[in-house]
């Protein structure tokens, strides 16, 4: 019986990926007007089912109050007006982005007259794998929509009604402009063995995008034979050179480290050249204290300020994602390199420092997704950085490193135009 | 015992790539200039030390021998004086090409006064799994140490000797320039469980790229944590339209599938539109038969020309890199259309036509990581498509789609330039 069950929703799973990709292939050449116009659509079909929207989503919240979780869990799991806002406000800046498909890049002519160029095109399906958060589901689809692409969204199992209200009214959008609904999938069931049967499914699904902690990251990793997009954590730093400007460094810290401290680019190591901890730093840590946040620190550090509490050898290389830092003297820019290469997670790492040789060897010689020179380390994100719209932010560098915009959602094929060549 | 054998492996493993991520640090900042010296180095001792190479190469024989492989196995295992030509001015031609390492691309300045650019730099560390050809080792290795990446690899186990003293090569080399001979690494030992050792370091090792038969590549899908780059097969196909040029069709298909048959741009499919097959695919026949060709067709085109014996299910999509070929006519470019989604491979797909807008089509909505117009599918190669080398071809849509030239053993992450900037 328990294999039955198992052989159908595998076999569910199957048909709805095989259904999903046949049907990719038709938004391949859908024009960019078109495309938009089921944005706009779906824009507005959230508006005006918005009731309904928030009575499905109620169901969820009423079901996670009764399995008691936290006010947090609640939080990110409600469709409130203003999420709803935000989400159709998020649709239609997709629409004023400029289309990637289609464009055709290093055109260039062989000597034997074959022109030879590169064209934009859409991955093919992509499987969105999330936590809590229902508004990923419009989030990722329209993502996906702008770009050509089909895709199958797997939500978590506290937000399966609101992500179902959903699905439905992306579906109908699409109807509506008469484009295939099966582009769109939400996995209609919540049994986690669902996951390892569609990451089984490298013939019909071409990316695998997972959002969440790093236990839900790790599980598809293991599990995938699809190609997956994904960062773990984001550990940053920002080293303080010798040659800083000192009233840069400053503001540039507290920002990093306490505009938003649950995100991955906020600021979680700070290293500082020894030629001007003695001044520098006991200014530094007043800073951060007075901004609540806790500083442990290296014996260095402990002996220049009273306020710093020693690290353990497990602070270093945390992603607090709290108001906490670790603080550590270092002998120069080689011990602050090394330091990022062993603690890093190759997500952002800045340089405060006024000197051009020093900034050239911190942009070449250190590895991240993005790495910087007197600026804050919250500027890591598709937004800031002129993507337009992110889909999640890369820390490993195959197709993509670092914040991932429509671009990334496409890959380029090779265009031939002959007139009759044959290979000699 | 086993066990104790099996840990000692792993650990070996781990050792080895533990040891090639750091070195590999040190080629990211390395110049153009140095890493041509690099290249130059091995190039003249390949060719002052080709003595001992064939002596260690004639071992691999001998053993290959001694075991019955077949003559083409031994062929593609010796290292005669042409096969070291080859290698030796194949790594001389990577050195005038250009490096793409450290080129900022798409440099922009966002309102607040940043300025944001996407550098390209190395992926880090690749591994490259194959099969008997030791000349591999060089070719991967070069175009590895020309675009900074540190390079493990592990050849197939008949070639060990060959592979062992090209390292050794590599390694003078690369330690005569100054450079740590740890970037480039041969696997010391032929077990086969090396292999999944290898696949699980995805903290070390940024890219595996297989090369070899589908079993080879099917296993290192299977049991990788890493992204990998693969082509399983290439089955690519000729669609003849109603508006073809038939004097461009004939050479054209000719060229594809008897050029060299044993390759994965080979044809393995023609498709022709039924207004032209009365007169065209006689002739077409005709011509293939006269180059030894065994033509499979469908019911109608067994009708048209008595030398088309019957295609059984299992040959459409069939890859049989011999001089064997499958043909089909189709009511029009919609029917090859399905016909190329459902037996192709995303590999090649040409269509001979004379109409523009056919031909429009063709290039938007045929999937493949080439398509063409009035061209041989024997053009979907790196060399001839103006990359200049090439490190194989993916048929899986991430990262690289297509032949794979230095670009594409490179990412890029975002470059900040900033003048204390923070977030608000």
């Amino acid at each position: 019986m328990g294999l039955r069950i198992g052989m159908t929703l595998e076999k569910m799973i199957q048909d709805l990926v095989v259904k999903t990709k046949k049907a990719s292939t038709s938004l391949m050449s859908l024009s960019t007007l078109s495309k938009n116009e089921v944005l706009e659509t779906i824009a507005g079909l959230l508006e005006t089912d918005k009731k309904l929207i928030q009575t499905e989503n109620n169901r969820d919240i009423e079901a996670a109050r009764a399995k008691g979780l936290s006010d947090a869990m609640l939080d990110r799991l409600t469709l409130s007006d203003s999420v709803i806002e935000s989400m159709v406000s998020g649709v239609r800046e997709l629409i004023s982005l400029p289309d990637p498909v289609g464009k055709i890049e290093d055109f260039s002519k062989r000597p034997n007259g074959l022109q030879v160029g590169r064209m934009r095109i859409p991955l093919g399906v992509i499987a969105m794998i999330y936590e809590s958060r229902p508004n990923v589901t419009v989030d990722a689809a329209a993502l996906c929509i702008k770009t050509g692409n089909g895709v199958i969204l797997r939500g978590g199992s506290e937000a399966i009604h609101s992500n179902l209200i959903l699905a439905k009214i992306l579906k109908k959008a699409l109807t509506l402009c008469g484009v295939s609904s099966d582009v769109v999938q939400v996995i209609p069931v919540t049994d986690r063995e669902a996951i390892p049967y569609l990451l089984r499914q490298e013939e019909y699904i071409d990316l695998v995008i997972p959002r969440g902690g790093e236990g839900l990251i790790r599980f598809v990793v293991e599990h995938s034979k699809i190609p997956v997009l994904k960062h773990y954590k984001g550990v940053c730093h920002i080293f303080v050179d010798t040659d800083a400007d000192l009233a840069k460094a400053l503001p540039i810290i507290i920002n990093s480290k306490t505009h938003r401290t649950g995100v991955c680019n906020a600021l979680e190591g700070i290293l500082v050249h020894q030629d001007v901890a003695k001044s520098f730093l006991p200014k530094l840590v007043q800073a951060l204290i007075k901004k609540n946040v806790v500083v442990k620190g290296c014996q260095q550090s402990c002996s220049l300020s009273q306020d710093v509490t020693p690290a353990s050898e497990e602070d270093w290389g945390t992603e607090f994602l709290d108001l906490i830092v670790c603080l550590k003297v270092v002998a120069g820019f080689d011990e602050a390199k090394e330091y990022i290469y062993q603690y890093g997670s190759q997500h952002t790492e800045s340089i405060i420092t006024e000197n051009y040789s020093t900034a050239n060897r911190f942009i070449t010689e250190i590895d991240a997704s993005a790495v910087m020179i007197n600026a804050s380390t919250r500027f890591n994100d598709g937004g800031e950085l002129g993507l337009g719209a992110e889909i999640g932010i890369s820390t490993t560098k195959l197709h993509a490193y670092g914040p991932m915009g429509l671009e990334e959602l496409t890959t380029r094929k090779f265009v031939v135009y002959g007139q009759g060549q044959i290979r000699s």
